[in-house]
């Protein structure tokens, strides 16, 4: 019994993550969500006596981490962060097209409908993004790129990420997310050129402290 | 009476413009459309027959002639695409500061909703980047970059105002759309620095030509 229960609040998060996805929070009706995940109304106030906001913070954090381990592993993949962007975002695309264009970013929609007035389902959301922006702040720290530097970039690529994946949608075609990952992987490029001729710069002592 | 009717329409459609820009389609309600333009029933259903889907498709298409406008205007004030970009980025950082952070994007907010199950409303906002994108190509290509270079550059500059704008909403903080603005400006200078030495290099029969 009580594995089905922990299957049960398993399979709740999860519909409403993918509920979220697709649509947004206010079209996600809790009706919904019990018969998609073929699960009993008892269940839902057990797990979630908070109803749709609890159920919907958790479902975020969930997404949240699906897509930081996605990004984490893609990331991992090469050492090269222009190879890596592209990678990451062309994989999105295809996501993207595969799922007749639904599975858009739960995040971007929940922050879009909440910001204005539920600051902890918008709270849940800022999280979100914080967690995926470090990893990828990480990630190129490691390439070499300082972290003064890697802190914008990786506020542009997250954004990037997001408004490609609303105007794909929008469209219904992959194609403003390829140029959006086409131009950051030449971006990319260019900033770790100047990080690498910055490095080269430095006098040798310097260089030793670095 | 008929010019009264004529400002009713108009109310109707700004008061949703206003309504999808902070909390999306979902969670806007004829009742508060009504209340809040202080417009009778009579005249929503005498202009909008097609009741709340009709008027988000026009309230999408008139705040996206705004936005066209605001951003066509921006881009007129300087010859310089890295300073206009820069411009118009940091304008609607303060704009959505001055707002509390409400004054999102319809577009992209109704976009997401929608793009799952509602076609035509999901094709007023894909005309409405296209628009967008449009006044910052024409922008980019009288500056003298190349339709080629200049359509994907407009396409990232689109997505990652969007995405700065969900950044900066999730966090209640302006900071990440005005890194997006400072790293696409820095990105700008480059291109535009590219083009003009791509222009100085042609041979002078090749350069009448262009």
């Amino acid at each position: 019994m009580k594995k089905q229960n922990a299957n049960a609040r398993e399979r709740l998060v999860q519909t409403t993550g993918k509920l979220l996805r697709a649509q947004g929070y206010y079209a996600t009706g809790l009706d919904e969500v019990l018969s998609r995940s073929s699960t009993p109304k008892g269940s839902l106030y057990h797990y979630f006596p908070g109803g749709k906001r609890q159920l919907a913070d958790a479902a975020v954090r969930y997404m949240t981490d699906r897509m930081a381990k996605t990004l984490a592993d893609v990331l991992r993949s090469t050492t090269d962060p222009a190879k890596a962007l592209q990678r990451f975002l062309d994989g999105r695309a295809e996501d993207l097209a595969a799922s007749s264009f639904t599975s858009g970013c739960p995040i971007a929609t929940v922050t879009l409908e909440t910001a204005s007035d539920d600051a902890d389902l918008c709270n849940a959301c800022s999280e979100g993004f914080e967690k995926l922006t470090q990893i990828f702040i990480d990630h190129l720290v490691t390439a070499g790129i300082s972290s003064e530097r890697a802190k914008p970039m990786a506020t542009l690529f997250i954004a990037s990420w997001e408004g490609g994946l609303i105007l794909s949608r929008a469209r219904q075609d992959v194609e403003p997310l390829k140029a959006v990952s086409r131009e950051l992987a030449n971006l990319m490029n260019a900033v770790v050129k100047d990080a690498k001729r910055g490095a080269r710069s430095l006098p040798i002592k310097a260089r030793r402290k670095n």
